[in-house]
């Protein structure tokens, strides 16, 4: 049993992470945390009331170092890089849902999230918490980068392709559909329900900051070349669908691949590998910290199609920022987020 | 054909008299303005990208009396209060869609909206614009209240009945709901798709401002004792339906009601009476300027349920508004809005 | 550790009450039917890949009787008039998640259900599994008739005031809001997609099978008068709402009421009384097994505005009928379902 | 003005035919007929009540060759085909908006749509009509096939940059994403709402019958190899949006592709090339009959990406029909469909 904190606990991921966590039974939540509210979680989570009666304040490391071991980051990008490195020397294990450890230089983080890196010497201190892909590093870690919600769809898709026949992929197109929580909890005119409803576009065309994150996980794998991400708003709240279209330059089966993916994954049981025919959809993996992945090929065209689909809230962040603390800890793998 | 101008083209209902009166044959938009945003109107709404090149200001009432005879106030209350003494006095005809004017007491206005009424001796000035039950004075007014969008439904609902049987009515109750363009185009966590979707919920139980609009608006067709007004937020983009129970102290007959309602509309081209045993739905209203109204009664426990739909946008505001515009001007009333 | 069978896999009862069984402490699925599909039970539920190996077969009362000890009923009414007879017989435990068996009298059956009761000699054997109300009575029961999601809602929102004030209770009426899950698993133009979104009607106005089992058990707390209840159709997946009025002939304050309500409920883990001034929303209650109920008075009318929100295929189906068998077999009454 | 029938009135896209056909101040609509339904066309269409009191009947070609001159077709595939030999004899005009008349031979239209076609002589009569790129053979056209609604998109989304630089094309891909009323106003479990809503998937990938309509239309601007197309079903009712990704070899400005698009489109009143930098969505063009275009290139990887938005039901079927009819009359081409 130990005790865990989350810092930010009035965002989606946040509260969604404590929801998790009173139905855990190796850990207790002894610390939650907010900059903009405080008082009764259950003020903030009405739907938590008579699960918890937690108290909320503004984040202080000292006081959060006394109350756990373990805390979870589910704050913006920025704020992680600067409560980091304090609550790391205090000896706390750290998960950060933030997009602020992922990359690994200070220049890549600059172009893409627009601003200075504070802790830039931290970069490579992260462990990237991709259970299914960086389970042995994840065991040994006390500091995990959780990924994001589009790199775990994508990288987990393409992984087994990737892998095996990096050499033979000419190009990676991942057409990304996103559910509106992806966004977090804002007031923002273009997240009001009168302009997403019966709407969708896509946005950050070829121009998104998780397209780095993915295209240096899957280089760990195999040395690739274009790699293009375009993501899209969907009208709905939870989920991820990614269609992802791989050029090759060599002739496979259908048969092949499937079979490749099915080894790929045979011990992992947050990924499922849809029978030949069959279609992935996010209504299968809502609430759950599951990846179903499904596949197509166009023989004539030498064209992969995969679709990944994932919870963006769940497998996209809490339920595996939990999967990466299950691991850590030598917790059964599976706790508290099936 | 005249000149015509809407303050407040940023909004819903402003937008909308925008895009309806583009396509009104006898009127030509000279004057656009919002507070909030200026330039090109189809930046604001791309929508309208090639039917319009009217560029948008800041309100200026010298520039609106210059370009225009009639002006469509599309602002918040408090804003039309502000603007409005003004305009009139520079001989303008305004249709203001605010709640500004329709109360008829500065005492009612302050209770109701919470703030003093800086123009409290235009309150009887203006004409209160639901044709179908003042049309003789809309013909001859220059400054029209246009209703709210629940009073329409409700008072549309229920002016047959109360006309008729006022006196048998020991209480009404009108439990209504509304999509969510009824709030305004507004940054507000709670009107974010992800709080709305897949919700609902009551609001301002018993404490709408739209309910002494009701409250007026009957008592002037017959002294009425209790009613009560409770709105609920749909998740939907467009369209009310109110569910109206009449509690009376008669016996009556579906049969004798549905004739009641029918003649009492019989020559009223947007007020649709349903078949008996019909159910009125939003989707038959929607973008449409009608108001459909169904019956049902309960003969043990003498109680009528009304149901009657608009949609929010159209009868509830902006369609209503020209359709207003098309009375005061002799235009043919459904002119640009069917 | 019990063995326990789902009749009704395929529709959304059934698969929900095997989803969280599947994590139930105390209990073994052993036995899974449907009538319109066999084979693997994760072909049919996708979403429980990884999680069952569950074959569905036809229903066969003598397979079940061999397999389990306790049977869920997910059939539509008059299905589980047929089988429980024989079931009972053989010993079973039988929770039905139908209509069948909720109702009294044969007469009341045919009135509403519009066909003749096959066993109506069981009608007074069942026990009605609403535990907040008869938990006594389900801790010895063999055969629960697990209520309707409509009346869940009604009486746990109304038993309070019932309960206390009947017989200053006017009339009720209860303006009921069903998510479409509540339909069931049908092919029908009416509730497809295209017809569901951005829509909102009432149907069965005062006609509603569900009003005579919320009149009987309101009148085992309290002889009551005139109960009228108006569903409607919402456009969301899962949650009821219901806007209930109650008249009342007597002064009372709000102050009064809200502490009776908590009070009748302070042993009650799963209803949760608002506090003043906070409105219920379906958010809260979704995928949960809470009742949650706000109150809201006008003085000046006597008229009590009570708001019961519920998940209609959790507390109003699936998790209720947990709550049950955990009653029935001294298991924590919320393993299972939190 | 001409008189006009609409064969299939109770499917979405003959009720919109309809609705807009009756504003519409060249025509009359003097013949409806359905094959599931007969009686008054306002029962089929609520909405449509006050509007007009045609009355509905089975399909009789002599019937509707006495009262009309053109026939709209919003019939199903195989049901266009047997009736449609008969109305071209009888010398009617007939704008057939099902799949029957739009591929080539009668090889393409049996291995896509998997039976025989029985009118494989007419074939090489229809003229395909999207306005945009064929005006001037529908201009003397008497028989229509209206574009499906993927392929108007997908045309005239890529037509620009496969007419100037077809050979520099290395593959196509396009990545569809339609509302469901694309799928029709059917009875089935997967269009239920319980099911598409808060989803998201993709269906017939790689294999859906409006793949060789695009590349049969594409292919008469330029040579193109290889097109692939995904189709995914959105939870919104109208809308489609494509991401279109063409992989050229050939180093080209997004700015050049831009002013290209411009001027392609310049006289287009109905196509309109999104400002760079600003993203199309489907709520701009909701029931209009506008196509969107917007672009993006990543110049590394030369990999043009081009988005594009219509109104599956407006400019993807009925407003397009519509359009037709007024160009083959001589009607102004916007009349009746803005």
């Amino acid at each position: 049993m130990i005790n865990v904190g989350i810092v930010g606990i009035s965002g989606y991921s946040g509260g969604l992470l404590l929801e998790l966590l009173l139905n855990h039974k190796d850990v207790r939540v002894t610390y939650v945390s907010a900059n903009n509210t405080t008082g009764k979680v259950t003020e903030i989570w009405p739907r938590l009331k008579g699960a918890t009666k937690l108290m909320c304040n503004k984040f202080n490391a000292t006081q959060a170092a006394d109350k756990c071991s373990l805390i979870f980051l589910a704050v913006p990008h920025t704020v992680s890089q600067k409560i980091t490195p304090d609550l790391l020397k205090k000896g706390l294990q750290v998960i950060d849902l933030s997009g602020d450890f992922r990359l690994d230089t200070a220049a890549q983080y600059k172009k893409w999230y627009n601003t200075k890196h504070t802790a830039s010497h931290l970069l490579k201190k992260s462990v990237y918490g991709l259970p299914e892909l960086h389970r042995e590093e994840i065991k040994k870690a006390d500091f995990i980068a959780n990924p994001g919600c589009y790199p775990t769809a994508a990288v987990l898709g393409l992984a087994p392709v990737v892998a095996n026949y990096g050499q033979n992929i000419k190009s990676v197109i991942i057409d990304a559909k996103s559910g509106v929580s992806g966004a977090g909890k804002k007031a923002a005119v273009e997240l009001s329900a009168n302009e997403i409803k019966e709407n969708f576009k896509a946005y950050k065309v070829l121009n998104h900051q998780h397209a780095p994150e993915i295209d240096l996980y899957l280089n760990k794998l195999n040395k690739l070349a274009a790699i293009n991400f375009v993501p899209h708003l969907l009208p709905i709240k939870q989920g991820i669908l990614e269609t992802i279209y791989v050029q090759l330059n060599k002739k496979v089966t259908l048969k092949n691949i499937h079979t490749l993916y099915k080894r790929f994954y045979k011990t992992e049981r947050f990924v499922r590998v849809a029978t030949l025919g069959k279609q992935v959809e996010i209504k299968n993996v809502v609430n759950t910290n599951y990846c179903d992945i499904g596949l197509a090929l166009s023989e004539d065209h030498q064209l992969l199609v995969i679709t990944s689909v994932i919870d963006n809230l769940m497998k996209g962040a809490s339920s595996q920022a939990i999967q990466n603390m299950n691991i850590m800890h030598g917790f059964k793998e599976q706790e508290g987020i099936i």
